[in-house]
Order: C-alpha cells, then structure tokens, then sequence
C-alpha cells in the first residue's frame, strides 16, 4: 500500500532554431520551436536524486542546434524523426522520445528578405520508442469565417434555453487540426494537401452545426489524402453575435456584429479509418 | 473500410461567473471561470446537421450563471459536481459531462471592498458519466524559488554536453498540480492542506533535480492527505542563468542571474498511491 | 497651493465590431477594434461625482455599432473621422474626441468566405477638436527579416563592451510605423504605398544599424507619399544570435540562430519634412 | 524642403536580473526588468550608419549586471539613476538616459525560499540629462474590486443610450499609476505608502463614476506623501455586467455578474500640486 513513481518524462520544451540556408545570393529559411520529452529508467533521479541516467535538457537543446547545422532542416517531420531516432538510439535509459515541433512560416520578399506569414502555424508531433515510430502533422491558428451558410436550429430546448434559431449567422473558428500518418511520407505534398482539404471543407459545406463542419472537414482530408489514418479537431466557435440596434431605430440583417471573446463553444472530435490502428500516444 | 467518427465532445469554454453574497454590510466574492464539455450521443449532428440531440452552448452558460444563484457557489468541485450531474442527468443523449473550473483568489480590503490576490489559480475537474463520478483538483501559475540547496551533477555526457556541473544553483518552478480523489472530500481543508504539502516539500527537499523535487512534492501530499490517491505535476525548470562577469573583473559567486523565457526544463511526472483504481479520464 | 484636476480622458476601448456588406452572393468584410477617449469639461465628475457633463462609454460603444450600420465601414480613418466629429458636435461638454482603430485583415477565400490574414495590423488614429482634424495611419505586427546585407561594428568599446563587431548578421524586427498626414488623401491607396516604402527600404539597405534602416525607411515614405508630412517608427531589434557550435566540432558560418526573445534592442525615431507644422497630439 | 531626422533614441528593453544577496543562511532577492533609452548626438548612425557614438545595447545589458554584482539592487529608483547617470556622464554623445525598471515581488517562504507575489508590479522610470534628473515611481496589474458604494446616473442621454442607471453597482479596475517626485525620497517608504493611499481611497470613496475614485485616489497620495508632486491614473473599467436571470423565474439583485473582457472603459487622469513644476519627461 506504498506511494510509486508513476508515469513521467522530461525534456527541454521551446527551442528557438532559426536555419539559414545559403545558396550563393539566394537564402531559404526555417524557423522552428522545438520541444523535446524523453522517458524511460528514470527512477533513481526522482527518488533518490541520482542523475546518472539522465540526459540534461542543456544537452538535447544543444542537439537541436548541432543537428540544425550537420543534418540541415527539411520538412519538420525528417528533423523530429532524427531527432527523436537519436536520443532513443544513443542512451540505454532512455526508452521513448517525443519530438514536438512548431513551424512558421515566412514568405519571400527577395533573395535573402523575409516577411513572417502569419496565417498559421505548422506543426509536428513524433514519438520514437521500442515498438516504432509515430508522426503526427497538424496546424494551428487558421482562423476561417463563412458570413453566410450556417444555420442552428433543431435543438433541445430546456428551461434554460434562450438562444433564438437561426437560419443564417456569421460561422469562424481557429482551426487546431492534427492528423496522424499510417507511415512515411511526402511531409511538405501532405500538409499543403491537408491543409486545402481543410480549407475547402469548411468553405464549402454548407452548415447546421459546427459540428457537421468539422466532420466534414475530417472526411475530407481522409478521403483526398490516403496516407493519413486519423484526424482530430478542436474548433472553437468564435461567435459574432448580431448585435441589436432596434434601440436606434436601426434593422441589422446580419451586417453588423460583436466579435466576442470569451466565452466560446469549443467542438472537439475525431475522424478516422474504420481500419486504421488503435493509438494511444502523442497527439 | 470506411470513414467514422471517433470520440467526440462540445461546450461552452470560459464562462466567466462572477457572485457576490450579500450578508448585510459584509460581502463574500466568488469568481471563477467555467468550461463544460459533454459527450454522448452526437453522430447526428456530426453526420447529418440534425441538431435534436444538442443542448447549445449557450443553454449551458445561462445553466451557470442559474445555478450561481439557484444553488450559490461554495467550493468549485461542488459547483462542477451539481453542473455535471444536471447536464448528465436532464439530457438522455448526453452520457459524460466534463467541468473544468478555475477559481480567481481575491484577498479581503474591507466588508466589501477586495483586491485580486495573483498568488496562485485553484482548478476543478469534474467527470460525472454512467459510471460514476471522478474529482480532480488543482493549481497552477504558483512561482516557487529556492537560492540555494540545489546541485545538478553525475548525469550523462555525451558528445553535445557542454552544462557544467554545480553544486550550488537558484531552482524555480511555476507549479501546475492536479490531484485525484478516491471519493468527497472537504474541499476547502484539502486544497489548503495539498497547497501546504507542495509548498513545504519544495521549501524543505534539497534537491540534486527537479524531478527529485517534483517526486517530493507528490510524495508530501500523499503523506499528508489520505484523501487524495494521485498526483500528477507538471514543473518548468525556470532557468535562471549564472551571468558571467568576469570580462569586467567580477566574481559572480551565484549572485547575478539571468531570468531565462525559452527554452526551460520541463519536468512532467506523476505519484500515486500503488492501491489506487486506475483512471484514464481528464486530469 | 491647492491639489488640481490635470489633463484628464475617458471613452470607451476595444469595441471590437464586424460589419458584413452583401452584395448578393458576394460579401465584403471589416474587422475593427474601435477606442475611443474624450476630454472636456469633465471637472465635475472627478470632484463631485456630477455625471451631468459624461456621455457614458456605454453609449460611445452603442455609437460604434450603430454607425457600422448607417453609415456603413469603409476606410478606417473614415470611419474614425466619422465618430470623433460626431461626439464633438453632439455635445457641447466634449472638446476632443481621439478615436484609434485597428483594423485586422482577411483574404477572400470565396464570396462569402475569408480566412484571416496576420501579416499585419493597420492602424488608424484620428483627433478632432476645437483647432482642427488631424489623421494618423500605421501599422503594426509587421515582421520582417535580412538573413544578411546587415554589418554591426565600429561602435563605442568601454568597460562593459563584450559584443564582437560583425560584418555579416540577420536582422530582423518587428515594424510599428505611424506617419501623420498634411489633410485628407486616399487612404487605401496611401496605406499600400506606404508600407509597400517601409518593406523596399527595409529589404533594399545595406545595413549598418538598425537605425539606418530605420531612417531610410521613414524616409523612403516621405519621398513616395507627398500626402505624409512625418513618420514615426518603433523597431525591436528582434536578436537572432549565433550558436557556438565549435564544442561539437562545427562551424557556423552564419547558418543557425537562436531567435531570442528578451532582452532585444529598441529603436525608435521620427522622419519628417522640415516644413511639417509641429503636432504634439497623439500619435 | 528637405526630410529631417526628428526625435530619436535607442537602448536595450526588458533585461531580466534577478540578484540574490546571500548573507549566511538568509538570502535576500531582487527581481527586476531593466529598459534602457539613451538620445543624443546620433545623427551620424541614422545617416550614414557611422556607429563611433553608438553604445550597443548589448554593453547596455552587460552594464546591468555589472552594476547588479558592483552596486547592488537595493530599491529600483536608486539603481535607476546609477544607470541612467553613468551612460550620460561616461559617454559624451549620450546627453539623456531613460532607465525604466520593473520590480516583481516575492514572498518569504523560509531563510532562502520565496513565492512570486502577483499582487502588483512596481516601477521606477528615471530620466537624467543636462538639465536635472527626474525620477517617477508607479504600480501596476494592481486589481481592486468594490461590490457595492457605487452608483452611475445622471449622465448624459442621446439617440445611441441604452444604460440603465444604477444606484448599485460592482466597480472594479487594474490600476496602473506613476506619480512624479519632488526630488530624492525615501523611495521604500515612498512607495508603502503611495500604494496604501491608492487602496484606502479605492476602497473608502463612494463612487458616482471611476472618474471620481481616480480623482480621489490622485488626491489622497498628494494629501499624505508630501514627497509626491503628481499622479497620473490610467483605470479601464473591468465591467461586471448584471446578468439576465428573468427568463429563469430568478431575480439577481446584483448577486451574479459577467466578468467582461472587452470593450471596458478607461478613465485616464491626473492630479498634481498647483504649482508643481511643469514637466513633459517620461511618465
């Protein structure tokens, strides 16, 4: 009837890399925040404070510099792969490794000037252990509106119901999205594919519930983008809501909103293939 | 071979209640941040845009602030537990409801004047589903410092090592608990006694790692209160960097540090009891 | 000897209204967050509590709304112009009225989709008083980047001076302009060419300072835009700093970086035309 | 007709020293965020980006340290001035330094242990040049709440009010204060009781609008601080909205609010002696 360690990890979160890639007049550039979280025989350094077994986070920040100059960074998925691959590979104590990358994006403005493209972040979640490799691709911070389509009517009624059905409302929301791989794959064709199929999703489907959205949209990227299993969004319902100017003797046919802060709906779900493996791990 | 839907769930995130009781001359303040999210029986609304199973958002913020009257806000795991129950218990196709809370500390300036109190955010998660009901506590952006009785020393080194050891540096941490019970409890006294535990284990472990702190702490609450079966903790290292003086020929005897943003150390763990049911619900 | 009333405001902040214009299938998009702050003769309020002179900010946020409608959203300065000459004229106790604007910027997705464009934030603040109009546009959250073309050396050594001169580094910041305009002009044509000078300046010197940047971009405004009679501009040295990578072997010809967060240099400066009427309102 | 370089400075922003004082078992500790502006004869490095009168702000960052282990960090007003008093008699090119310094607290928890205290923020903001020094202490993040002895009505009414007046009312602000000094001061004691007349008048004023609490926290620091010769207030109002329960069957007699975020109203004012004087620094 003791006390016991249980689950834990550790690991060095928010490394700030920026890569320059030189090629005579012409300069590519990544820019990536990288987090790493290892487990594994980690017993002695919690309950008696023997660190033999462990790796400093100064250490695996350190790697994520040296790795940015020797390997290069490609697509974030290859760079969270070595990375993972490595600390697994190379300490016995450590048994699994999770690499979580966020990727922003810069648009070109000439040869070797930049202009950070705020329209979203990519990102990449990789688990290595003993039983195999794992990625996750997602995205974050796409804010979408339809201001029009979207009707919510239909639904239950209790005695602390207020909200009026409506036929037509103001639809946005901040895409979360991540979606998990059967296996490798072409890393930079798959996000830019997931992320249209996303975006045409939401655009087209003509809504009753945001909920029916995000399905939608899950089913999209399933079916147009065969390499990936699993799909799962968090979409908060960031309401504009019609704001009343018959004080003022005014009509407001949806034209006129409050974009409100907190609080919001937030809708959650998962869209998967009937066949595809059971995961418990990062996502 | 086909596309389905997986877990899935919707509420109303950061409904900000704010409720005064009015005794006479002298008020009490209670002000909290609340989020709902419920689960069930949704395919439809998913699948087809039928919104007949689907208590709006909306119906359950207005549910909040009704209770806050109705029923007053004692402790927040009661105010989650009777949110939970009712969305559970009025709606047929709702199977699980999940609240979340956090609880703002205000200090008393007089009968009924009171300033916020940044000390520390007092957290609920309630779970009430078919099968039972599950409570966790907790607390979050608690700064803790020690100066002195910190060493890290005897780990890995390995070709991208470069920390020096030391026997002597500042340790910080901004603490995030969450704790499990095994059934009610005195709320009030407990989230007391388990902020204690933390506080006092952190002061009083001379600490040769954070984890070794971090499994002290969870240790400590465990010792001390009987009600509790589970702690999970999650501690930034909040690096605070030896600044190097000696180009202008000063000694830096761990005087003069750099309070680091990014990256930092994060130490995630979890202690229990070993006789503890397992749970792998919302923490 | 007495304890006076001195410079004094109050108005309404951060009304954030979305205005919808349908055009039958096709829809325009304003995204605003609207301040207002009005001074006057507001004396008997701060020393009595005689409200009879306040407009209450509750009513400016109305005004905000019901404008949005009547007179629909064009250019920000417009709209800006529009409210700060109605609280004005409509009460005899309000003597200035500032109204600041931001406007945040969506792409067209479809006719009546759009997703949100964070490459930049513009700015719009207007005064109006007794003496006169006056209009200043900006913008912010402009993040731009020469991964070279920048030197840093030749600057004061003392005691205290450890940095290495460089002739080659990145450069990055993130702009905050403002530049004030001689009377009325076409504000969306002036907005694009004055951030299309602040890009091409920043992307066309050869730097060696940040303040140089900063002066050729301010300068590059007034000789393109006859309209602006002066510039002001705040940049954050936003430090990428070289890694060390020489205990692991490697070189690092300006290749990885750290992209720091504090501490960062701060430049601020103005560039105006030797005849600009002098101007101490807000900017 | 020409374009000129009009007011200008630089420095570097936001050091973070945290200096321990260790005397025997005891620690003491400073937490400080250090901003540094300097002006001067920079004409050259805006021009043609000839840096010989430019002191990087690097060396400005190592100067902070170096003077945190030489001079130590007693109250921030002191080490201010150090600073701002060296870069302008060290360097003949710089003729005015700005120093503006955030001090976070902490509490005791043991002989060198400490709990980050969320109470408020102190700052200093001290400006040295040819002409004198001048030296300006504030707060800020400081939350006060009155749930009653609060009314608002008679105001102004137009087309565009819906307000009800009330006679009771919740009224809540972040105060953000900075208050100027005659000359030197005992800055600690300053400052106790600068924040305590802030609070008492908060808290002892019954409020017919924020205007009239600003003015009467303004007044008292005046009346009890002979030391202080103005004070400037910046109070957004932190609305609690009254919540509808009639659709409930329920009354609120302001029992239950909503916690808004935005819009808020801001009230900014100042109160100073009569003949203060005048003074157009950095506030």
């Amino acid at each position: 009837m003791g006390i016991v360690l249980g689950p834990n990890r550790y690991g060095k979160a928010e490394t700030r890399v920026v890569r320059v890639v030189r090629d005579g007049e012409r300069h590519e550039l990544r820019d990536l925040n990288v987090s790493v979280a290892l487990a594994g025989d980690l017993d002695a350094t919690h309950l008696t404070g023997d660190n033999a077994g462990v790796l400093p986070t100064d250490t695996q920040k350190n790697t994520v510099y040296a790795f940015a100059k020797e390997h290069g960074i490609d697509q974030p998925e290859d760079f969270a792969l070595r990375l993972a691959r490595h600390f697994v590979s190379s300490q016995p104590t450590i048994h699994s490794a999770r690499v979580h990358i966020e990727q922003y994006g810069w648009r070109r403005l000439g040869p070797h000037s930049f202009q950070r493209d705020g329209a979203e972040t990519r990102t990449a979640t990789v688990t290595v252990d003993g039983a195999g490799e794992w990625v996750v691709a997602g995205l974050a911070d796409l804010v979408l509106l339809n201001s029009t389509d979207s009707e919510f009517w239909g639904y239950v009624k209790d005695p602390y119901t207020t909200l009026p059905e409506t036929k037509d409302r103001v639809l946005a929301t901040e895409v979360s999205a991540r979606w998990r791989f059967a296996g490798p794959a072409d890393w930079a064709a798959s996000y830019e594919g997931v992320k249209a199929a996303l975006v045409a999703a939401f655009v087209e489907t003509y809504s009753f519930s945001l909920q029916q959205t995000l399905y939608a949209m899950g089913r999209r990227v399933l079916e147009e983008r065969p390499e990936v299993v699993e799909v799962r969004l968090a979409l908060p319902n960031k309401h504009h809501l019609l704001v009343d100017l018959a004080p003022f003797g005014l009509d407001n046919p949806n034209e006129v909103f409050v974009a409100a802060d907190r609080p919001y709906g937030l809708i959650e779900g998962t869209v998967l293939r009937s066949d595809a493996l059971s995961y418990d791990g990062a996502f």
